[in-house]
């Protein structure tokens, strides 16, 4: 690992805890160069639900790439990219009933974060963007300053400005009602809130510690914002594209988010690639007023395309029901380890396919995960205080391997709590 | 062409001087669905110094994607990294005796360009950035408030702040000595200029003219950095990996930045795919202060890794020589092109296979590419005003495509200028 | 009125609801040209705590102008200045036990807490001022980013920042724990709350409405601040000065703000004046790192001093007590005609001679104000929707003149809800 | 001075180098309290253009608060604003033809500033202001912003934004033609200069050196601002009032800003009293979007009216004429001192009644000041370093007072310099 430590910056992370060079891919397999195979329950961060190198969405990549098919092409019009939202639209809108008009803002979650945030701003001609506590939308300036993680963002090296971060879903564990505070600061032309052009939340607090918003919530969310003009956006990038069961982390809720963002799971294979969403009539941009040089990757455009026609394979139910038994079966299994441990654990966070356990003592989480590591499975923590230990499986992972991994946690929980 | 139309947001740009749907594209043409075979002076914006899915590239990226090599790492370490890492020190860093670290901030040049602003700040302590008249460095807000460009700022929705544009080589026409103004203001403590953390400059603007700065210029500059304890950042997204002859287009000046930004060609092959390099002392960043989803794309490590290997043939001056060659043919043709026309055209524009021409009235460059694209060439303009017509051919264009498109551009601008 | 028509600002607001061309003035009375004597529940907004032209006060006043005593003088040392810090040094800080450095920071409340806001954040290295719903401290930039009304905010013409407005006491009427919200936002370092340099707070917010805090409050706002290493501002230039009893408006409450600012009532007199407390290890300001043409006005200081010895007559407990005595006074006015219109009047806010009448319907306040007008009693609305009428009668009122000022009110009430 | 030293917070700064308790004053003479006289070239910073204690208007203001007319009254219409807006109108607008509205800002120069940089940005639309380097227009947030000394700047403890330095006349010796930059940067929409809501500007820059902009240089200014739609502020508060002979400081130079701030010696009487003028059309203002305490301050009105008949004692030309003979009589003298020193001196500096001579080596400028006051003068240095030792004596000086001075000055240099 010699190459690493003397030439890669000190920024670099996971490889800290995972020390292990890896280098082919299956399904829910990670293998490093020495032939070990690795259960993954961390999955790219939830950009890897149809887990690795899946067979369907490889064979259309290597079609298109041999076949000398173009790869780059900004915002040209493409063969591969008109068909992308062909599907996007009949898989995806389409049957929601959602009207969308569709950006590709630059490859990355937090490119479709920051195009969200400046057309909101232009929309509406205001400056302050509503944030929740423990939010995370990217580590760009823009995305940043509605970030809530307090090393992250020092890391700007300037005062974070124009966002202001309310209290997320039982942010106060019941102890005052939902956004009574939000909306007194907004009714009240006194109270030093200017009117902000957008709010922007996750439905579930990948980062933040699996803080999952109950569609009462979600809901009441909406409802404010639409009694004070705001647009509401939702950051799925790492919630949606089926993580939780449904397509979008917020239909459960009943709620239609103003703009929503994708990204991670999109392209269904790892590729960089993300859409900004928005209702038809905030489409206020004008031509090149946004723009980025991977914003037209058509290899994505193609696994993106085959990966939404097999998570629908049964007209969209297919993937989604299974998910939702998938998620149960790692709630149950999560419920026994924590009553298990009631005063080391102190429950299970999450929704779908994104779960996790919360520890009372956070050093107790990192090292769970370091147990784990030694019994060849990958999870990461997450939390503003690495509390929480967070299951991210591939939605394709079978039965039998998450209760491999669940059992691997359990006995590294035993390990760390004896 | 009815579902963009309909579905992709008014954002959209190049499409709409190119009304085509490519979808084949091999070295330096591009097709469309109907057959149509266009040449190819744009290239990805700078994207695909090596032209369209380039047969070497290819092959290795084929090979790694059909044998279920990892894809997707974040920062976790992978055979195809290091053997990156490898490749870029042997190849590019040791040869030019630089010592740099390496980070990888995400898939696109305006992450690199944020995480260069983020280091430059945390390591001075300082807010303030100088960035130059027609600077253009990316789209969030960080890169945004380093931009020149008045509409793209505009579309932030909030001022931008912590910036200061100086002037550019020989933006003034001469009429005023270099780093006149720029030295008293830091030399004045009563001057209004916050000490700055960093100047990032281009030394070619592409976005903004095609600007070229002078070897002289830029060691000026390097000298001022150096005087006043600012960083030296050297954008080198678009014209760095070979478009100006040598691999970092800062070379010809014999300066060493403290923090370089790579992006587009890095990839070799329209690869999402960004790097931020920096002198070991800066290297203050925590694990995980920055981060992104898309750090770890391995097919862009192997293709880049494929791509350094050949652009190095002849122990890096193969590609190198050749392209200063090509640099001339453009160079003259482009003269002669100027010569006729000595009202309508003010200057050939540019250096190395970034060159153009700059015409008097803004609205002479759009229909010459708009002639050009009838005449199957593909080119965009550039600049504030998009006055200038902007060449950008692969490098690995040969002399007779190179001559095939300045003949389509000779007779295009004679087209217009009738 | 002609020529204040045609020539000044249309920013001129109070003779708006008071159309007299006033002339003359003595304790609580003012007079107009025609001769008309209106009393005076205004007070200068609480500038005039001694009445007008306060005959010991302006005895040393014409005495020091007519001696030809140095008038201006900036931050020179004048015997008036030696005088003044003397006496505020015996009756007001060494009573109380208060080790305060005293700045001028110029003549005007808005610059005393400007000053206060720079030193806190010179000192802590931070940059974010929390502030109250509903606070008022001043209309310069700094000073109106850490006010509520949003009116007056939007008058800044650019975005305010670096401030975060929570909840003041009582403002979600006891439906959550009071700093419950924002002491989880403190301790969590995931909540997108930087840490605050400072707490700014008004005791009793005079133009946010009389809304005034309870001890409890603010001695866990005291807690807070203290335990998380936040300062502690007090912005008493309205309520100190003996406007509430006791000279400072924090005393009853046991509290010792780490800044403390006072202007208004200072000179005693009506003369511009102010003073920035602090704690003597904050006093990190370099020599003339904060100035002002008018810091060293001396007739003020005169007038100060006079004011102090006149407040203290009885050891500080004479006005202290008389002032107590007036508050149960209109008090239990003001509760007997709100006890007669329930519908219409909310309550009876306020605390000490700052106290006034909320109103269900905000016009009902503005119309009671117009009555009062035409009764010859001059009194404000305050509150974001000027729903409150506001009493800030001379502290030296008689009890006489009190009760004839209630009884306008009593009728204007009754001829309004009519 | 016990008390000042254990009391006086650290940023107390001229009584640094004026080691005397002042008492009394009178005409151009200051008295320590002990008696002995200083003959004052200091005159309050500019404040004190009549000299201290001027008898015409301490009879006025005697009388004025001997017979208990209104002190403060906010911006309620008084018998007292009524005759300074009568005088002011006939006395300094109508007859230069200018058509302003007034503002009453608050009592300070800073207030000023802050109420024509809100009103400037809220009639654009626009946020960027335009200062010069080495400008000074107060220590409130918003005009500190604007303000190039980096110490005081520095004090703000947040980055200051919202504002660009440009180049003051002659900054850059003659190399670069007048606003060639300046002119360039608004031309180009991709320069990243945001189109500026204003330039604020003072003819003679006081803090900054005693920097004369030529009325040539001023008339260019001018032009730019009109030519793209920016408000033009100039800052009186130093220079105006007569300090350069006419009533504003701009009439030379035969320009009509369209917004100007005036402060200092406005009261004539060392009174805190500010006033914004605007052209009409700019006067957008919400009532009391913008107010303050100390705005009506009755006082300061009467000193004012019977300053300005004063000076205008022979129809306008009385002062200004005599104001113009005593500054060649310091022009001359100051000529001599330098032309005797031609390597220790660089120049003589400033214009009108405010005149220095700039010092090679800053060190000796705060000697020649120490060596006067030793000889009983009061002057003080001003510039970046301070280099210039600066001269602002009371307009009402008699030649002979000014000969006293000089001579002492030439003797304080030679003193130094030996």
């Amino acid at each position: 690992m010699d190459v690493f430590e003397s030439l890669e910056s000190e920024v670099r992370s996971y490889c800290r805890g995972w020390p292990a060079v890896f280098q082919k891919a299956s399904g829910s397999r990670l293998y490093d160069e020495e032939g070990n195979a690795f259960l993954d329950f961390f999955a790219g961060a939830g950009t890897l639900n149809y887990g690795h190198n899946h067979p369907l969405l490889k064979e259309k990549l290597l079609a298109y790439l041999a076949d000398d098919n173009v790869v780059h092409s900004l915002d040209m019009y493409t063969v591969a990219k008109r068909r992308f939202l062909e599907t996007f639209q009949n898989v995806v809108l389409a049957p929601r009933g959602l009207d969308y008009r569709v950006q590709f803002p630059g490859p990355a979650g937090t490119t479709a974060v920051e195009a969200a945030l400046k057309l909101a701003r232009k929309y509406t001609g205001r400056e302050t963007i509503v944030s929740f506590t423990n939010a995370f939308h990217g580590m760009s300036l823009g995305a940043l300053a509605v970030t809530g993680n307090g090393m992250k963002r020092g890391g700007a090296g300037i005062p974070l400005g124009h966002s202001v971060p309310m209290p997320f879903d039982n942010y106060l564990d019941g102890r005052t009602p939902d956004f009574l505070l939000f909306e007194r600061l907004l009714d009240d032309s006194g109270s030093g809130l200017d009117a902000p052009a957008a709010v922007i939340v996750e439905t579930v607090q990948g980062e933040g510690g699996l803080n999952a918003a109950t569609p009462e919530w979600l809901r009441g969310l909406a409802d404010v914002c639409r009694r004070h003009e705001m647009l509401l956006i939702v950051d799925d990038v790492q919630m949606g594209c089926g993580r939780t069961g449904p397509f979008f982390s917020f239909e459960q809720a009943g709620i239609v988010p103003d703009i929503v963002c994708l990204s991670k799971s999109l392209s269904g294979y790892g590729l960089p690639f993300a859409v900004t969403l928005f209702r038809p009539e905030l489409d206020v941009w004008e031509p090149g007023e946004h723009n980025g040089t991977f914003r037209g990757f058509n290899p994505a455009f193609v696994t993106a395309t085959a990966a939404l026609e097999f998570w629908d394979g049964e007209g969209g139910k297919g993937m989604e029901k299974e998910t939702l038994a998938r998620s149960e079966q790692v709630e149950q299994a999560l419920g026994k380890i924590a009553a298990a441990h009631p005063e080391a654990i102190s429950g299970v966070r999450g929704r779908g396919l994104a779960q996790g356990l919360a520890f009372t003592e956070p050093a107790a989480a990192t090292r769970v995960c370091a147990e784990a590591f030694d019994r060849r499975l990958l999870m990461e923590t997450s939390g503003p205080e690495s509390e929480v230990v967070k299951l991210l499986p591939p939605l394709t992972a079978t039965s039998d391997e998450l209760d491999e991994g669940l059992d691997i946690i359990a006995s590294s929980v035993d390990a760390v709590l004896v």
